[in-house]
């Protein structure tokens, strides 16, 4: 018997019929004898119906007023699954953010969290109760009311989950796990049983989109484990931890990929040393996010610089170029759409110098042209052409071997 | 320049449109120098919308739960109308009721306010914002959510103006203020320039409907001056205050009804001291409310109770007696629908003692039959056929010439 916690996102909790199937999940851990503690978001699209009607009012709402309004839509969720835990004969309690001593710094719409309170959530446990935590939300030491940001309900149970010094936190989505790649496009993908935290970070970084960044970290700074486990079927999920010892043997875990990404170069820079720190402080202050970033010194002086924005944020990004050009001095910007991402992941790479190498030339045999690439130390990242995506990470997926299930997968 | 707060009810912050005709009329009273706080109901329908979700989970929800979902409703209209106000240019903050430190008893969906903490909001007002308050719920003294029940927004902007020592409190409604009489039935019933708290209590309770008499009770014990007006048009309302010296002279001051009326008389009880009790706490506890009583004493050591009760509980209340027969002992019921309750109120009766017997005198000469009496210090009621409720109100309204202005209508 230990403390669990459950996180059951906006999809999940969605409708009344669903939010009674979560306290179906719900009871089957308490069942077992175990204390639990459930983080549930929004409803479905009951967060952006309430951004809807803030628009209609004004087109720069005020950021504490939006956390005001936005934190209801927990609240909500909150009190009808412990009515639907309750209707099941179970004792049951709800905690808005501030009432389960989540403290926040003082910064509305990406507060971070400083401090949780645990007393009252402990006392509820004690008692018996499953406590049932409004995700999403906090309080400043002033008492206003703060949102966490993307991944917020994510944040909230692992920081729970680390409060409460809990077993283990349960993320529960609309997926059965982490997989080695995206089975919508590679019908090989396998589910895995375990990643590492940096692993998963890379993972979802790249747009696995299970589990955000921000919650990863938490849980690797307190070696919280997670699973991400669907809230639909009752398999076990992919368990996050530090040490993945009995998938050692597997030098990349997973393939991560992206489209719509393009390669914007600027050309003809002056070999400076404030050059790089002044064009991507430009974006950054115009809210443009960049990725991959490659620097090349020529011969006479001057500089290139190519890094690949979202396709969707090319027109705007060589606006705030063109818009600056006597402050960055460049000669000449050019720009290639129509690519995407292709990355191995694995912390396995770490020891094994070879695997960017492998990559490389798996993708030549297959005739794909590599136009750029970033690697870190559990990661190797190239864009190629968009219509060989998919041709590259199913041919990446059975060069590393990812769809044959290694021994760990059966031995726990 | 002084303190006001303003209270909206659910209609008039019932569409985005609504809301931000409320911010226009908020800062009418800011433009003139005041210092304003507006507590606000849910918007239109959502209450009821929550209630719905929370019956299709739970035939009997908790109250605590009910009072997390259903205290949402306002904490979504406080951060519309802060924005709608910030919109306009005028620095506004919201907060919810435990963050205005209205403190409560702890009873889950109808707690009495036993305490407000004005620091938060004395603090804003000083810096000159408008506060603009959650009405309707407020914190125990352990941090659980409560809500205040019926006319709980009410309550709260009559408690919040005392505790804030405000000059003035006004509730904004969907009439024009307090008429004579119901002006959808008499066309010459006339708007009130001022009432006493007692007439408004007595108008309140015989159905006038617009302001809740827990709100009246509350600013008679703080003298605090009321004034119900229209959420739509500009012109001044009705002003309750406990001094209405100009008025004196009007004995009767307004006439209120309601159809719908049925009587039932229960027959051949013992005739002991716990007679009355017996029945009533048995309907009480069923929730079946009576108004009118009257008890009569007959020669053969038994007595008949006569009641009145809304036609829609009839069947109810039939019900219930007659699964109590052995315990309450009587020997018949009869009862009669198509009634109508018809009711002069006025503080001015007090010294008038020939008052009712003026009323029963109208209403005989009109061929209208009373069928029950009850009378108060301030109000006399009878109970009347249906068929005859508006010509006896019409009759009334006449002989009492409330259709006729008197002259402190002009003199403020």
């Amino acid at each position: 018997m230990g403390i669990i916690v459950q996180k059951f996102g906006g999809t999940s909790v969605g409708s009344i019929e669903r939010i009674q199937n979560v306290a179906n999940r719900v009871v089957h851990e308490v069942d077992k004898g175990n204390k639990v503690v459930v983080v549930v978001s929004a409803m479905g699209k009951s967060t952006d119906e309430l951004v809807s009607l803030a628009k209609q009012i004004s087109k720069n709402p005020s950021k504490r007023e939006m956390d005001m309004l936005l934190s209801t839509g927990e609240q909500v969720t909150i009190s009808l699954l412990t009515l639907a835990l309750q209707e099941k004969g179970y004792d049951s309690i709800s905690f808005t953010g501030w009432q389960a001593g989540i403290e926040t710094e003082a910064i509305h719409s990406n507060a971070r969290i400083v401090n949780i309170d645990t007393k009252k959530l402990n006392e509820s446990l004690n008692k018996g109760q499953i406590v049932v935590v409004a995700g999403f939300q906090g309080i400043t030491v002033d008492g206003a009311i703060t949102t966490l940001g993307r991944g917020g309900s994510d944040t909230t149970a692992v920081a729970l989950a680390a409060a409460l010094k809990a077993d283990k936190c349960d993320i529960y989505t609309d997926v059965t796990g982490v997989f080695t790649t995206d089975p919508r496009y590679i019908k090989t993908a396998r589910k895995l049983q375990s990643v590492s935290y940096d692993e998963m970070l890379e993972l979802a970084n790249l747009g696995a989109g299970v589990l955000h960044p921000r919650a990863v970290e938490f849980a690797k700074n307190y070696l919280m484990p997670l699973e991400v486990r669907s809230s639909m079927e009752l398999e076990n999920g992919t368990i996050i931890e530090e040490e993945v010892s009995m998938e050692k043997n597997l030098i990349v875990r997973g393939i991560a990929f992206e489209d719509q990404v393009t390669r914007v170069t600027v050309c003809g820079l002056p070999n400076e040393l404030q050059t790089l720190s002044k064009i991507f402080t430009t974006l950054a202050q115009n809210g443009l996010n960049v990725d991959i970033i490659i620097q090349s010194t020529t011969n006479d002086n001057t500089t290139s610089i190519s890094f690949s924005v979202k396709t969707a944020d090319l027109e705007d990004t060589l606006h705030v170029l063109n818009s600056n050009r006597e402050e960055l001095k460049f000669t000449e910007i050019q720009h290639e759409s129509g690519l995407a991402k292709v990355s191995i992941v694995g912390s396995g790479m770490i020891s094994n110098p070879g695997v960017a190498a492998e990559m490389f030339q798996v993708l030549a045999n297959h005739e794909i042209q590599v136009k750029m690439v970033s690697t870190s130390e559990i990661k190797v990242s190239t864009v190629v052409e968009q219509v060989n995506m998919v041709k590259a990470v199913d041919a990446l997926h059975e060069a590393f071997s990812l769809s044959v299930s290694d021994k760990s997968e059966v031995t726990i």
